[in-house]
């Protein structure tokens, strides 16, 4: 048996505390909100939009997208995101990753107010993680991972974590996060060796690697906490993991399923980085 | 037999370079200039200071010193950091940390501009390590661990790195720049549990704990290749390293010898850092 960290159980127990925060918002007639900014038709683009718009109409925060064209320019987005940092009405701002070439991504993450940076492209923000103080916005993949962890009892201090993935949005901040958490941390790569041998002596192991069903049971022990962050589609055009679950369920002491793991509980983060924001800017 | 990594080759090989870039901004008029921010007399600060006045005066970079009081106010940094910022003559701006409790560090750090932040205290400069982004200023003790792996033609790329150290100047910085060079890095620290069966399984081992020779031959295998950032004192008053030299020497691959070892190469990058600062701000 092995068990299985579903993230719904994760994303409700954070949803409680976000209910009674803008339940308090309420009472001094604020209405948290955030402002989307949607460059292109990318469908993949639409439909997290589109979870996102109803995750917080559901908690009651308000959204307002924009939607720019592919040939958007350098000052229009720049003029935009200035204005919104300006508008004391939104709280929180999103852009979709990755942007047309032609456009300064480097120049643009900075320009996002640090302050309504909720999915914390300000390098500002970043730099605050690397050096270990989790009390700002953090990417909210790395911290839904962190969040499961927490959730389901799971010791990080003095465990072994092996992550597979060295991304500004899944690796790098969660090695940040889990070393303040006094986790023992190894970020693994495309160019490490023996891999399996390496995830084989770890407590927890994280993965994103973005290949369907790549890792197999020869990869674990019986005492491994396995969480799966990425999701892909295989040959049967389902969803699924790094992961293949049929072959690692039962042989490993926890796994997150995919989907229903890891992914439930990101967008639940992002909304309560709103909220957070929304509290902080009206102290 | 182990071979001995001296960082006095590394150093003079650097140095090389340095000196051509010298004289190349000589026949422009151009001399290269640091400003070294010292608060307070204390004993370190004092000697490190001498040392660099003296390395650079013998490279031909100019130094000046503002000798501050241990009282100084927020706003006298301030003020003459933003004074140096402007001088279009300082190249490089050195403040020695840690500061007094009343100053406010952070506020500090960004004040100094990231153009002359030559000991990468801006947080923006070191949010461009944690990207992987390696062309900007790096903490130098970092820097000189690469310098030294990188001279002695020691292969990174799928080999796996132990660092035992989490700080902002070298644990951290370092594991960043060595994952973009493709070594599989593992983060350990004081909570780490069985440290020993950790750095037996590694391909290099760098150390900075800061505790006089703890490490000994039982945490290598004779492939091992350590290096040894620390300088301590033992109990004769000698200097010496984390590593028990003379139990560990012979038994591994190589090792970096304390002193004469990653030290000597450290005050040397910090003085590149002045002449290449330079060299940008003169394009």
């Amino acid at each position: 048996m092995s068990e299985i960290l579903y993230g719904k159980n994760v994303a409700l127990n954070l949803k409680e505390d976000m209910k009674k925060n803008i339940e308090n918002l309420k009472k001094k007639n604020i209405i948290p909100k955030v402002a989307i900014i949607r460059i292109g038709e990318k469908s993949d683009d639409i439909a997290y939009e589109k979870s996102i718009i109803k995750n917080c109409t559901n908690l009651g925060v308000n959204t307002e997208t924009y939607k720019l064209e592919k040939s958007v320019s350098q000052n229009e987005m720049l003029n935009l995101i200035d204005k919104l940092n300006k508008d004391t009405e939104v709280n929180g701002i999103l852009v979709f990753r990755p942007f047309p070439k032609h456009l300064d991504q480097e120049l643009i993450n900075s320009s996002i107010s640090a302050k309504k940076d909720i999915d914390c492209m300000n390098p500002l923000n970043l730099e605050k993680i690397f050096e270990g103080k989790l009390d700002g916005f953090m990417p909210c993949t790395a911290e839904a991972v962190v969040e499961m962890l927490k959730y389901y009892n799971i010791n990080l201090e003095g465990s072994n974590v092996v992550i597979i993935n060295r991304s500004m949005v899944v690796g790098k901040p969660l090695s940040m996060m889990l070393l303040s958490h006094n986790a023992t941390v190894t970020i693994c790569h495309s160019k490490t060796k023996k891999l399996s041998s390496i995830t084989k002596n770890a407590d927890i192991v994280v993965t994103a690697v973005g290949k369907a069903k790549m890792i197999d049971e020869e990869y674990f022990s019986k005492d491994s906490v396995v969480i799966d962050v990425s999701i892909n589609v295989d040959d049967n055009g389902k969803l699924c993991g790094d992961i293949d679950y049929d072959s690692v369920y039962g042989k490993v002491k926890a796994i997150t399923p995919v989907p229903r793991g890891v992914g439930s509980v990101t967008t639940t983060l992002l909304i309560k980085n709103i909220v957070d924001g929304c509290i902080k800017q009206n102290i």
